[in-house]
């Protein structure tokens, strides 16, 4: 049963928002005359104390209280006595721990929020940086066409924004108060319920005690928030991972930010890359288990809610190391011009281009175009040079159109090719340029709402 | 490669769609001067006339030609030629299908969001008519305190409302035009996007074109507001299924809603529910399936993403399949007030009503309170009577205190348990009329903001 | 980089196998005189004595020496010095990592199927004790016909005796050995790998060491059998908790299995029953977990692997609290025979038989039998009465052949139903007790069969 | 509740196995004298009708229906009359659907089987084109040591290999009879399983009908068995991926297993690849939808069981479509070892063979001669160059011994790396040779066990 049963191997994480909890239900209960002011005074006093007891390493955790709950009352009878029973009048343990879960999901969401625009942060600055670094862009892992580096970087800073607002609403899910609702059906005393909610800053209340104790929407949305963030953290991570390799050779980390090989001294492996990717797969998954957890429970609280705590604290924890990570490696990466060239080469990224020069500068129909330049690819390739490198001679034997070196030249730059995509949107410069500040715009209004971690002080 | 390759199976459905993005960019494409006015009256008629041909059934479906944007454009250039070539200017496949996808799922969660309200009024319905049955509160699933069955019902009336301000969320994610971002890079033209965007009904654009065909964060949110759906509704379901049981037998499903077995006469399955509750696994899956296949993907397009349409196409077939059942049986159901009274008899249900009352009434420390209260219950338990039922010389031999008849029946009747959570969000009947009316109003509220389905007509 | 590359505070829980692997490991140098016969008795002795320190907790935890592998080098090389460095010739932390979960897996596997099968043994007792206990069966929830206890609870038998041999395959996938292949593709030592595997106690090598260092299989085959047994257990949870609610009322627990309510005195709360139920989430998406996290990486070994420890850890303990939780439950818990005759008289479970007798006894045709049958219970039910509380009046009031107070009491009888039950498998007693032979005889196979947890002595 | 409760669209699949099972029981009646020999000879030539009905395409499905069994019923009651209803003797929907789904998983996991045993078919003779072929083993996606390619083959060989195995287990799980179970407890009739159990071609029975109708396990151990071959396909996948993009270039796929770009001209998309890739999540969530559903389900048959159909039906086709991928582009990928040499020059692939060579030859400690390497490479790479072409000047100025030419380029040929890995399992040429000769024997093996489809004939 005590194995079974104790969550404090994991909830004690929530000292935090159980006292703050516990504090101002004393302070309501004080005002609406159920205890005296002396047990609110002896209560607050024994909870600071319990506080500074467990921020200095003094309370020793015991299985057999189960969780931090109870560690924390019964550490509270021990330090003032009596006024501590008086504590649990009008309050159940189903709404006091829906209360922390709540104020911790408030905590860790603006946490996280915030982190994440420092990430985004991170992505303009070298996105300002690389407007005239040219790479190629992938559809299915081949060099596609040519784009400005700022272009890609930020379509990662678009994704992580949009994370931080998928936590904004993480927040905002948890910002309605449960507690005063009591086993499940409301309290037997004319309690103040908006004094709780403005003591522990919640924006609104649950209108219905039942829904208030066996909900974990917040959790949900939480966990969904870490998810999504997660998959999108892999894909950058994925990309570092490649873009580091000798075969793409694009970006250089820091040797503080790789990890050598005891055997292979060449090696400098990203591993803050790799366990950021395979961490995805783990934050998905505690969405997963809250899900399949819940699914099929009547109303109201049942036993099976205390595994929220597994996937409540542990999606923090990974999310909170995958967004400091990302932005250490973001901030530090060297980018290698030579290494890109070489894939933009090879990678015939212009060909495309060339087939549209020739449509609108030498009037050839698409179709036929998009034949020459594939064929001048493919004898280029067989040869082993660039379009760069092509003869007159080789691009003759393909279309006399191709002989025209002024032409020919200008049409196979990568910045002709990028010059061209001027729709909105595009990576020509002055859409890059217009989208740096419109990136910049966003990320001052988000900076600009508060979406703030509940104080814990009482 | 056909076999593997193909998604018409799929993503027919998406034929409204896939023709008003054609439609709408052909006619940018004129405005802009890059195609003529014919060329526009004849794509316009074209898709025009595929649209009833699709609706009349006529369409054959291809494996060969892959996917449902392949069928329209070859059906297009078999009615009006060379023209049809033309409307990809431009455009890509990967900004097409991404527009698509977008409408799709603004279609679709306006729909659902709007089903989930029909389904929180029929709930509020029967709250209002069941105001005054009282039925047991279930901790643990054993019986806890008394509760009024409105107030139950309304449990469910929140988390509703919330999974259809969570299909507004989703509405809200997918409220952003990728359609102009070519491959992935942009395209070679002075297109017009402002023009698309309100041709096709967008709140706004996406700023980078390689986020806006590789994103399916879209579709994520839209799958994650299906999952929590459909996991309220497995609990919903669960309690369907025990209620109408004949050990709990609250409620009854009228015979439209239920099976027969053809070899059990005398049962009634509740297969509506149990096909809901089941339905939980598979939406749920459906989030898991696009998170793990994004997982790792890097940038931008990769076809690894075409099997976003396999959860795309069956959470809204499901999850809309699931708010109908839900409403037909809120809305049907029959409530067996007797049946419910044995429940809360058996169940001891307001023995803590009884210990609060020796406590304010008799002055009996609540501990000791909780003792007699609980001893009662286990001798009423060994002799198989109720709290009501208790002679006085059985209450005698527990304690004094309950030969008081007045008392103690008082103290053990229903009505004074649920009359006594005054609390806030509580039982009580002003408490539960309070939040009839609070329910009503945020739901006039959702009822008067728009979250439209996107007009497909062109 | 620390926090997030430390795995010790969850891979502590392998030092037996690290400290195993590594002294065979140096036994296998020293037989092939790759190192001296002194480097091995002082590897031996620093071995011993790290885990003598292990074991009596005097290890302390540095994050910044990231795992168990790294604590116990750095300790031995403390211990002994120069020779510690030898340890590490011909290995890799590769290999060596993929040895411990090997043998953790074996050990984990053999454990749980030790206690599915003490499971299994309990419900045979169970089983051999309600062999005349007659309950009804639900299909969809409802009471269908009624079946004795002993087979209901012989379903779960073979249910967990299939789990059993998910954690025999388990094991068997884990008996491969991956020691000395290396970083991946090898090392550049004669080494003896069959000494090592027999000295290590693994049945097989394996035959590719790129196989050995990337491959996962031996943990998601031990994760899938975790998933598979929580899931069932989640059913038999689910059964415990209804059937102890005063609707069911079929079964109680002992105290000391269930929790009371602090506010509540009449609630006994089946909490293990809970948390059994809500860890099949738990369980089932470690295993989501590692197939996410394995998806897409190309060989060999990737940081991504790590995450393994998670699930690896997390499954055992989670199934080993579950396995222990139904043990007790399903040994200790008290059938209530008066309960389960009200749900079957409820439920009219024995409707379907009265049918088949009229059409056996009286000669009246299927269709007709049934539905005079249906028609019976549907007036009992409007009354309020039992079939076998149904008066020859209202019998015949729906068919004259009911009249016939034998034929009738005979067959709503719930023994003959049960007794019909005839075919192999069925519910009638000589079937139920050759069911339980053969449930015997098969657990003596399994108890025959020695799947063993390695021996980590050295 | 038609739109809900059918699941036609998805198990016409099953109605070979539905038409067999009920042929034999057919037989199984008349052979026990439950019905005539007329009967049966009416019924087997009316499912011998539907039959070809069904196959000719002829069965209009209805979803009135429901679902494949009332399908058959119907139609057979129209071709025969009264005898159709006879079929139903003895048996009830519940374990008609659950020998339908044992049969399939049969079907399907040997087919399955037998597609993986031509994918390692495949890459063993690639293996054994590839021996001599060296390519640069990865560890973290950065190139570790030098590997025949030959053995990096084999490495996915053994993987697939295992997954046969996983198949013939699901087979295995699979290969228990249910019909005979009725509804849940058993039938009226003395039937004659063990006939039944002969004539389906069943390995055994299922000793418990509860269990019977109410398992799925044998439906989650097939779903499993695709998970992890899904995962280990998307993990090849991710190399041919990668291996075929311009930066690495080690092989080449045929035009016929490619698409083009209708933009790009120089693109050859491995969408087959990617789709593969894709599908590991596709799979993989199949598994957890099924856990999900069952999860918490009580005894014994549900309607939300029906679900299973969803992941039944769609594991084998995807499974089925990725294996014939793999099988294809292993068999016809073209390798360009000038691409390969590249990396193993540019990734240092034989640093850590210059280092131990320090060791064996020139007497230098391995610290040191594992820090005189690395300096090496540092300053090639710097340089731009390869080991292969340091000058013995660049090599002096690191460390005399390096001025050998002799010991030089012996030191960092890549053969020499491979031969050195001498260890069992490892890449040396004998040991490589060595490791087919066992993989050749190991698929004999399996060729030589019978997994069989059952035969559907009747």
């Amino acid at each position: 049963m005590i194995r079974m049963g104790e969550s404090i191997s994991l909830d004690i994480e929530l000292y935090g928002e159980d006292l703050k909890g516990s504090a101002e239900h004393a302070r309501m209960l004080a005002r609406c005359g159920i205890i005296s002011e002396a047990d609110l005074t002896a209560i607050i006093d024994g909870l600071r104390t319990i506080r500074k007891e467990i921020e200095a390493g003094q309370m020793p955790l015991r299985p057999e209280l189960e969780d931090i709950h109870t560690h924390i009352e019964t550490r509270l009878k021990e330090l003032i006595g009596e006024p501590a029973g008086r504590l649990h009048t009008a309050r159940s343990r189903n709404d006091q721990v829906a209360v922390d879960t709540h104020l911790f999901v408030k905590r860790r969401s603006a946490e996280l929020r915030s982190a994440l625009i420092d990430l985004c942060d991170a992505l303009l600055d070298q996105a300002r940086k690389n407007v005239d670094v040219i790479i190629p862009s992938y559809t299915h892992m081949q060099v596609a066409q040519p784009v400005r580096f700022a272009h890609h970087l930020l379509a990662y800073f678009w994704m992580f924004l949009r994370d931080a607002d998928r936590y904004a609403q993480a927040h905002h899910g948890a910002d309605s108060m449960p507690l005063g609702s009591g086993a499940a059906t409301g309290v037997n005393y004319a309690t103040d319920r908006e004094f709780l909610q403005a003591a522990l800053g919640f924006e609104r209340m649950y209108e219905n005690s039942m829904d208030a104790v066996s909900s974990r929407d917040h959790i949900l949305d939480y966990l969904y928030a870490g998810s999504v963030f997660s998959v999108h953290a892999s894909r950058l991570a994925e990309e570092i991972i490649l873009f580091t390799g000798v075969e793409f050779g694009f970006l250089e980390l820091p040797d503080a930010l790789t990890t050598g090989s005891s055997i292979m001294p060449q090696k400098k492996n990203p591993d803050l890359a790799e366990l950021t990717r395979g961490k995805a797969g783990r934050v998905s998954s505690l969405l997963m288990q809250l899900l399949m957890t819940v699914k099929g429970l009547p109303l109201t609280y049942n036993r099976d809610l205390q595994e929220d705590r597994f996937s409540l604290l542990d999606s923090a924890r990974q999310c909170s190391m995958i967004v400091d990570a990302l932005t250490a490696m973001v901030s530090q990466f060297v980018v290698r011009p030579e290494r890109i060239r070489r894939s933009l080469a090879q990678g015939y990224a212009t060909a495309t281009d060339l087939a549209d020069a020739l449509v609108s500068n030498k009037g050839i129909p698409f179709r036929e175009a998009h034949h020459i330049a594939g064929r001048l690819v493919a004898i280029c390739a067989e040869k082993g040079v660039s379009l760069e490198e092509a003869s007159v001679d080789l691009r003759s034997s393909v279309h006399e159109a191709l002989a025209d070196d002024n032409f020919y030249t200008e049409a196979v730059r990568e910045e002709t090719s990028v010059e061209r995509k001027v729709s909105q949107g595009g990576t020509a410069r002055h859409r890059v340029i217009e989208q740096l500040d419109r990136a910049a715009a966003e990320l001052e209004k988000r900076k600009a709402i508060t979406v703030s971690a509940p104080s814990l002080d009482f």
